[in-house]
């Protein structure tokens, strides 16, 4: 009783096909090819559509929320047309990122509540002064601090040696009409104003006061140029620290750093990266480097230390002990970060060793410490940092994750960069692969998100057992005994960039499962010693690189994330720079992220048994409690 | 009727000599030579001796104070025996000097009521603090500031870069065990305390706490090296300021310092001859420049602007305006001055273009801010400032006298070193010259002191008029027409060192006559913008190299000082750097000497035609109106 049914897609006109025919099938027909990288297996989300009207039969609706679901999504390949209809095809390109939906970079929204006049400490003033005479011999500097007075009531101002040489001359060249810089402190701050530049002109208002919101990743360091009256963001920037050349993670940074011979280097490397960018996002914005009078820098304790070139070493040992989690404030000529000279450093508080100003940071503009819900915010980069909380306690942790989510100690691994792998997908009967490779082209290894996606279809197609361990009796070529014990074959030689195969052996998954492991434990710690269960999280918030390119869902079948409605997940992306942005812009932003790092109570992993107990549970796929994952034991089933 | 007495000098024997004879030929008999260098004309005071018992005639007492009288001191060429008597002859080295009784360096005495506790900024603190552990994960920094709280009660301390960077590594060499130094600031003070240092140890506490007080003058740079518990001075040293390379007075200075190319060439001078200074004082007390945690600088406001190379163009050109007069602390390290690096450098507050730090300094030690007496105090160095007033008010202004005293300007003119003619006795017959020359032997030019004795003489013997005239028609060698019209020789080519001959020329004179007319036109304005007759001051104080080598009653013969009592001139000797070694030591004094800036009323001469007239009047030896120089008037009454 086979009917045939009128299936319109917007833009590529209209087919008829029997009852019973996927939508994929009738797409092809119409002359759209859509994404089908699990081979049509309802397992990959991304072939995605919208039933605008009309029925279709969904098989499955495996990776779609119940949002999306009552949007009208469908999958195309677990479709199945019994009416007519009509469809709308998003756009192929985007739709490969549509379940993550905040994760692209986005414009930079500027508070909506910001005010230069209230908000920002530095202050660009037109002054117009009484020339000096026999009868007013007034020295130069009280003059000034005189018109400052009484043109905008700051007083008891500072200066510095070097811009008081230059007064005398600035004064008599703008014949006594200039604009000064002045940084004045935030309300109840110990500080005093500082008088930072003083210009013989006075300037048109519209022209920028800039200043630059630096977060300084082990990995990658990113930028914003901002204009502080407007608030408005006008260049961004982000390129790999320098640094990475003496060591991935930050212990290895931290041995490079204590050797001898050695002293400033890994400073000078990160100082050298920032004044690149700032210098590419000036000439992006026509700005220039010394027209920047105020950086506000996040990045993790050890990051800090090897900027201001403070010795990490006690970081590294127990009892594992900063220098110093607030750092002084200091200018950029001390620094010699290429901005104006007297242009304020503004390092955000630490926490801890292993918790830094990148999390207090992004526990402001995540918003962790303003909700009434219960919220875990995790910024999982090189070093995996939580906060679970709320607006009325916050407890944070740091799990010594290690870098095998961005490729380090995995034999194929590599970053995020042409030629890694992002995305697999295994044909659960062939148990071939079908891999996405950044900027497209031959692979030549695996990033996180690529590690990330093949465990979890390994796990679910049978490969790998719960343990981690890869059937090597399984009748495909992919499946073989190296060197590393059991390996699969995610590319074989010929297919490759540099001619070799591409693999991942059963030490790799080891080393993945304890990194996720040392996540998952991270989570249940910070939960336990407040006593809230995990499953009353009711959003998790994820910042930083981590969340950039990966599937919730699959984090969530390898025991990564934990399991919960995909909705209650928000991908915010660099939490830390964002927050360094609200602090360079608001003096209150800045006082509110300081009364974060106060409220924040630090749990020591490592003196924890909880969290060895807790580690050592999670070191399963996805974890030895399957009641944790409700939703992975529901796909595992359907597989089976 | 001439009647044999016999008179006893202590140490040397009786002669017996009749009625009539001079105490020198006494002496002489008795084998003893007094001083004479004036050749028995009762003129030099130099052949003072004391009469213990029996009675002489004073023939004349011109040197001599009412208080020498009433203790028995004569005249011994103006001593006329006419009875027994016992004379006691001082040791003739001391007697040079004994009329300016207070001249000689002085070992610095401790002010009497200096009390470390209470009134030094620099703490040295021991501590001995809980060390960290997995339950306690303060960071160093917040440890060691909870650490000096608790001991001390400090708190919102300030660090620098370089300190922070190195706690932590001492904190642990020295096993929780340390030695902190601080500045904290004065009471009221705008500014924070701050960690200049710390140390792995726990110092013995007799152990000095360095401190060093510098006076930079245009010509002579001296520094004191003081305990700060003890507050005394363990070692000084003087030099001549490098940049007189570059220039006798403050003038050619700026000019030299204002040309392309020398930027920053005089401040590398000035701090190259303070860091030799400190080598030195530190090389006598067994310190290291780098134990040495405070520095107070005075000087004049160009010395000041120079040492920050601080452009001191407009203070040259009117209306003399400097950049501050009140320069921000800075730190020895930014400074490159060679004392330990976090050591704050304390720059004296100026009142104006022309009257520096060296003056309020000088005002507070002279004490002329605390007296009940109506006050002249002075400081003629290279320049010519002066204060007058008493607790109740003051008003100061400087006098271009330019460097005529200090040997410029004057055709043989020399500083006041080896070689130079210090002091002449003109005999008003022979009209020759009697000589001392500093060192000995030869000489070969005339210092400031010389010059003031010439002129003096020439005037007193009639050699030159009132008008500064040279009499050529006298009948001696010494006097003759020169290139630069009439000139006196001095020393012919055949008694000096260089062979030539060495002469004061009328266009000296005239130099010497603006110089001093300057000064004592100061002098007169200051009073009468006051309403204070000149004659009612109750004391000068002189401060400086000025009054180092000059004898009061010359100076007063030429009209340099007003005419009064000797005992109401008092020598002070270096008034700037006492001032600065009691700021150094206490910041009640350093605040004193901001309220003695504050309270004084600056009088700008170049502005002001009551100045021009008063110099005219002061261009005449004394002066035009002889009604205030009666002193000098009953010499010129004796003499003729």
């Amino acid at each position: 009783m086979s009917k045939v049914h009128k299936v319109t897609f917007d833009d590529a006109g209209t087919v008829e096909v029997p009852t019973g025919t996927t939508l994929t099938e009738a797409a092809r027909l119409a002359g759209i090819t859509l994404n089908n990288p699990c081979g049509g297996q309802g397992r990959c989300g991304r072939c995605v559509v919208k039933i605008k009207e009309g029925n279709v039969r969904r098989r499955s609706t495996l990776r779609l929320s119940s949002q999306d679901i009552g949007e009208g999504y469908a999958l195309a390949c677990q479709s199945v047309i019994e009416d007519d209809a009509v469809i709308y095809v998003p756009p192929q390109e985007k739709v490969e990122r549509r379940l993550v939906t905040d994760l692209t970079a986005r414009k930079v929204e500027i508070p909506a509540d910001y005010d230069y006049q209230t908000q920002q400490t530095i202050k660009r003033i037109k002054l117009t002064i009484p020339p000096p005479s026999l009868e007013d011999q007034t020295d130069d500097w009280s003059r000034l601090q005189r018109a400052l007075l009484q043109e905008t009531g700051i007083e008891n101002i500072q200066i510095s040696l070097s811009v008081l040489s230059q007064i005398g001359n600035i004064l008599r060249d703008g014949d006594w009409e200039v604009t000064a810089i002045v940084e004045v402190p935030a309300e109840g701050a110990q500080a005093f104003p500082r008088l930072l530049a003083l210009f013989p002109i006075h300037f048109p208002e519209e022209k920028p006061l800039w200043g630059v919101a630096v977060d300084i990743g082990t990995t990658t360091v990113t930028v914003w140029l901002t204009n502080l009256i407007t608030g408005q963001v006008h260049a961004q920037a982000a390129e790999y620290n320098q640094q990475i050349h003496h060591g991935e993670d930050v212990i290895s940074r931290i041995i490079y750093d204590s050797k001898e011979h050695n002293e400033g280097i890994l400073q000078s490397m990160v100082l050298e990266t920032i004044n690149t960018l700032v210098d590419r996002a000036c000439k992006q914005s026509k700005a220039k480097p010394d027209e920047i009078f105020k950086a506000t820098v996040v990045g993790n304790s050890i990051m800090l230390h090897l900027l201001l070139n403070i010795p990490a070493s006690s970081i590294r040992l127990t009892p594992f002990i900063t220098a110093a989690n607030h750092m002084p404030n200091i200018t950029a000529g001390e620094l010699k970060l290429n901005i104006h000279p007297e242009a304020g450093v503004h390092l955000l508080p630490c926490i801890a060793s292993y918790v830094g100003a990148d999390i207090t940071a992004g526990a402001y503009s995540s918003g962790i410490a303003t909700t009434d819900k219960t919220t875990l915010f995790m910024d999982v980069g090189t070093n995996g940092e939580m906060v679970l909380g709320s607006q009325d306690w916050l407890v944070t942790c740091a799990c010594s994750a290690g870098p095998a989510f961005e490729g380090a100690g995995v034999i194929d691994g590599m970053r995020a960069t042409k030629g890694a792998i992002e995305e697999v997908w295994i044909n659960s009967e062939t148990l071939e692969p079908n891999i996405r490779v950044i900027g497209g082209g031959k692979p030549q290894g695996l990033c996180g998100s690529g590690l990330i996606s093949l465990l979890s279809e390994l796990f679910l197609v049978g490969i790998v057992d719960k343990s981690g361990n890869i059937n090597t009796t399984l009748d495909t070529p992919r499946v073989r005994t190296g060197t590393h014990e059991g390996e699969y074959v995610i590319a074989f030689a010929k297919e490759t960039v540099h001619g070799k195969d591409i693999v991942i052996t059963h030490v790799d998954i080891d080393n993945l499962l304890r990194a996720k492991a040392a996540i998952f434990a991270g989570y249940m710690v910070l939960a336990e010693s407040v006593g809230v269960p995990l499953e009353t999280v009711e959003q998790v918030l994820i910042g930083g690189s981590f969340g950039q390119y990966i599937n919730v869902e699959k984090a969530i079948d390898i025991g990564l994330l934990p399991d919960m409605p995909w909705e209650n997940f928000h991908f915010l992306g660099n939490t830390a720079v964002m927050g360094a942005y609200n602090a360079l812009l608001s003096w209150q932003a800045s006082q509110q992220i300081d009364e974060i790092a106060k409220k924040m109570t630090y749990i020591e992993l490592s003196a924890d048994n909880a969290f060895y107990e807790a580690f050592m549970s999670a070191l399963f796929l996805p974890h030895t409690d399957l009641s944790l994952f409700p939703s992975v034991a529901r796909q595992k089933a359907q597989e089976i």
